[in-house]
């Protein structure tokens, strides 16, 4: 039928040995492969085609000596042909050792092409430069290329990682709805308008929270989940319309069960897919004590430079009149340039701090502009607290607590990046744990949930529900791992009656409970265990895994920032029609 | 804090064994267990409990001689309260055989309530009569049932079975996306509105057919994926509104390849998960051969009473003229009643059958009111082709073949049912090949794909795409177990000429390719290999195992037939601002 090409008659189809499988071992026997074409060179009356699948490269020959047919056909291949060639194989005259099959080569007695290509708009290569929307655009091209295929393969055998684990430690796996009802906390949803019932809508689960809390209701006792989970948000570079999440719930479980599975899991992942140990158990940091030393509730533990307080002996110096003083050393920063300086005093003013101050510390002394304003005493209380040594330079940020964090936890990474004082290779896994169950809302001067309503309160502390809510700690972590948040979870709330003191507190009214969580309060009354639960994030797991910190090239067919698909043009006008059947209409200018 | 039952102490949730573990040779030993209260009697002073979680049961005992205050707390104890009890395990006074810990007790020294429980209004027992919609409303009860968390853990078991087994025959399981193009095949598509593209809507997919060959043409090479599928059809009794297929696509594959790797699959599946041994290689059937012995292309074999064709010998007979004439014989059906008889007549008029002639086989001879149509030699043929033997009776329709194949094929299942022929313990799986490319639609006197657009012709009868295209035999093939169809697949077009030649033989215009297929023709060029690929139903596969022919009892959260959350009450009403954000209106009378 077609011109160019052969029938995928099964014969042709066959082959014995995937592309990176030839070894020197192999010479003399015959092979029969398939695969891409990488490259193909006429090199003195023979043809040389680089022959790719997803595992590796193989050289094959076209000489007319050996076959004077495949040699003509050859002649017609191009770059992307898709090719079927049996032959012999041979030690190689000039061996390639960046190959692992670069000590043979196929000596072809037998093609057939397969299926043409027309020429791709880029080469099939790693290391090359390609902007993202011709990669995204052209996404079965990228994908072909090595490292691609390496993260699709990590990303599968993490997942089947996490599985096996989940399973032996006695979790089902359990599917819950993809089209559920709109969840009343957290970001926007994504919406499904009914057929049968015009006017209403299902929303895609931003996690299947409810569903995970009813199943432990209905005695599953531990259920796990690999869930497809939706955030209508705008679009961060590490955040898509769809990610997934390794969705966990446990019975009749505390803090320390949840951390120990949970700990387990990574451990698995991280060796079995990613081939990078892990030890355990993970070190595990209050809250209060993460803001006060890094600045945030995420360190990146791989180095130092961490806060350090000096409010109380800088509290009366001329310098600033401040709630907080705080500094860090950066190692080597005694030759950092005015220029230098001015550029790190811009970056913290992105984080509110109204100035930054420095002091090098200098084999002769301190060295600085301000140096005037603190006593000798001070500056070495300071040199003392942050560790500085001769070379450093110690800088110094005074405000109200929250932008003293700020500023000088994102100065610390910054300076950590600029530094070089990141081990690349070391994977620092920590809990922080211990937060506060509310926050207070100064603008609206209410409560808020720290993190989301069924957190549950610790044993010690609920009590304080009645008289001071300000002070429960919550039964929250999070599972941070390189500066990143891997995962959240808590022990939730079981008991109907303190779930009612926390609606009180929040000042949801029965009324409100009622039309917004009806059915999952109801449930609660019917005999709900004590349970808790996390939900690490895949997609920042290979992203961790494969040093890269663009969610997109971790996943196989990725949206853009703003959501659409730059492959299929998804999102896309659909009929009349289908609007009628939805009793929707589109209230735009299109 | 709460009143009634304790706060969940880490010590209180601690648990020795489960509720089914424990045995004789545990008496003597201390356990705890954590659990729901089955049933609470008194008898003599003394209370017993049933302790229930997803393992099994144990008594529980609280006798005031041992420990007066478990036995004072147990008192309050009602149904589905959630206790943690420990104690010491000893030898029961009167055995209970139909549980596996009948054999013990645990005598409580230690009672928390962890949680108190509202009558259900249902008891937690298998084989109870409850409505459906009772059941479904109150699912977090319903699943506590020992036979809902039996079906729970077996599809998480067949997920798992399944996935190993891919992932150890080289496949990879890829994620792809929900938010999608609508599609412009099938049914009828869920539609999710973008709010960064006013009037512009994702489609939930139908099946990742087009990603998955995608995933083809990147050189994936092996991929699969359990994968949630969305189709808006008015719903039967074995259809959601989501659903979810064990989703496999290959590389430089033919029909025997995919073949074998289903089959492969199934064994592991129904083995691992089900405990059912599978016997492969299966049965191939060509469609036309299933057509004519059994009126369908979804036989069920467990029983014989096969469609026997009679039109050479009746065609010029009395009976009717007509088109084409078969018979089944139903064993032991010489003693069916006058009103059996116009039962059946009834049934077959469904189908659109003018008719049910009838013939009884007695040791006597024919007996029947239409006897006297038929020639001897006829009835003597008829019953040799049949196989009736005295005690059968015969049913003949003569109509168009379509009527007589539906007619004749549904009679015999509503028989093979009534007679009890069919062996429930049995598993017959087959696969129906050769099936057309095309077929005829005579309304609209033009080809429409006999499956889908996408699918590839014989190697052999492809030439006839050109000249006779009703002639060309696909690759598609389907899997059918039992009288279900479990799943479809074909070996796919792969050449982009072969392609435009199919939409050719379709009527579609070259625009039409364009606006509803575009970016995938396109990528078709750039270096396709042959592939092929297939899909089971993996709730189709659990109902099978478990027997049940309702959906909705192997779905944790099924919806109901009009797409109803009976749990959640999804869908729901949204507010205004959701809808502005989305640019939609509702047009409808709320």
């Amino acid at each position: 039928m077609s011109q160019e090409t052969q029938e995928a008659t099964s014969s042709c189809l066959k082959r014995t040995h995937y592309c990176g499988d030839l070894r020197l071992t192999d010479a003399g026997t015959t092979a029969q492969i398939n695969g891409w074409v990488k490259r193909r060179r006429d090199h003195g009356g023979v043809i040389f085609v680089d022959l790719r699948d997803r595992t590796g490269i193989t050289q094959v020959v076209f000489d007319p000596q050996i076959d004077e047919k495949a040699h003509a056909l050859a002649d017609a291949v191009r770059s992307e042909y898709v090719l079927n060639v049996s032959g012999t194989v041979r030690e190689r005259g000039t061996v390639n050792p960046e190959l692992d099959t670069g000590e043979i080569e196929l000596a072809v007695d037998s093609l057939n092409i397969l299926n043409t290509a027309k020429t791709p708009p880029f080469p099939v290569e790693d290391d090359i430069e390609v902007a993202e929307d011709i990669r995204m655009r052209y996404r079965f091209i990228d994908l072909r290329r090595p490292e691609m295929q390496k993260t699709l393969a990590m990303r599968h055998k993490a997942a089947l990682a996490a599985r096996n684990y989940m399973n032996e430690q006695g979790f089902l796996e359990i599917e819950t709805p993809i089209l559920m009802n709109s969840t009343p906390e957290g970001a926007r949803d994504v919406l499904v308008p009914s057929r049968h019932y015009p006017g209403r809508f299902y929303a895609l689960p931003q996690s299947p929270q409810q569903f995970k809390q009813i199943l432990m209701m209905s005695g599953v006792d531990k259920y796990f989940q690999i869930a497809r989970c939706f955030r209508d948000e705008d679009t961060r570079s590490d955040r898509q319309l769809e990610f997934t999440q390794l969705d966990i719930e446990m019975s009749f479980a505390g803090v320390d069960d949840v951390l120990e599975v949970t700990e387990g899991l990574m451990k698995r992942i991280f060796e079995e897919a990613g081939d990078i140990p892990v030890q355990t158990p993970f070190l595990r940091l209050p809250y209060h004590e993460s803001m006060a030393r890094f600045g945030n509730d995420k360190p990146d533990t791989r180095f130092g430079m961490e806060l350090t307080d000096l409010s109380d002996v800088m509290a009366d110096c001329d310098f600033q009149v401040c709630g907080q003083v705080k500094a860090i050393a950066a190692p080597g920063g005694a030759n950092f340039s005015r220029k230098d300086i001015d550029d790190l005093t811009q970056f913290v003013a992105t984080y509110r701090a109204k100035g930054l101050a420095w002091v090098k510390v200098t084999t002769e002394g301190f060295a600085s502009g301000i140096v005037k304003f603190f006593t000798t005493e001070q500056l070495e209380t300071a040199q003392e607290r942050t560790g500085a040594k001769p070379g450093d330079i110690m800088f110094f940020v005074a405000d109200k607590p929250k932008v003293v964090a700020d500023a000088l936890g994102n100065l610390r990474l910054h300076l950590g990046k600029k530094l070089n004082l990141i081990d690349e290779t070391q994977y620092n896994f920590l809990w922080i744990v211990d937060y506060p169950l509310f926050e207070w809302n100064e603008d609206e001067n209410r409560y808020e949930p720290f993190h989301h309503l069924f957190t549950g309160g610790t044993e010690e502390t609920l009590p304080l529900l009645d008289t001071d809510p300000g002070k429960v700690q919550s039964q929250h972590y999070d599972l941070v791992c390189n500066g990143y948040e891997i995962c959240s979870g808590s022990v939730r709330i079981h008991q109907w009656d303190i779930q009612q003191k926390v609606f009180e507190v929040l000042g949801i009214t029965p009324e409100e409970v009622e039309s917004r969580f009806g059915y999952f309060i109801d449930a609660l009354a019917y005999g709900t265990p004590p349970h808790a639960g996390v939900a690490p994030g895949l997609d920042r797991i290979v992203m961790l895994m494969r040093n890269e910190e663009n969610i997109r090239e971790v996943i196989a067919f990725p949206k853009s920032q703003q959501g659409l698909c730059p492959l299929t043009h998804a999102p896309s006008v659909v009929t009349d029609t289908q609007l009628e059947e939805l009793s929707i209409r589109v209230d735009a200018e299109l």
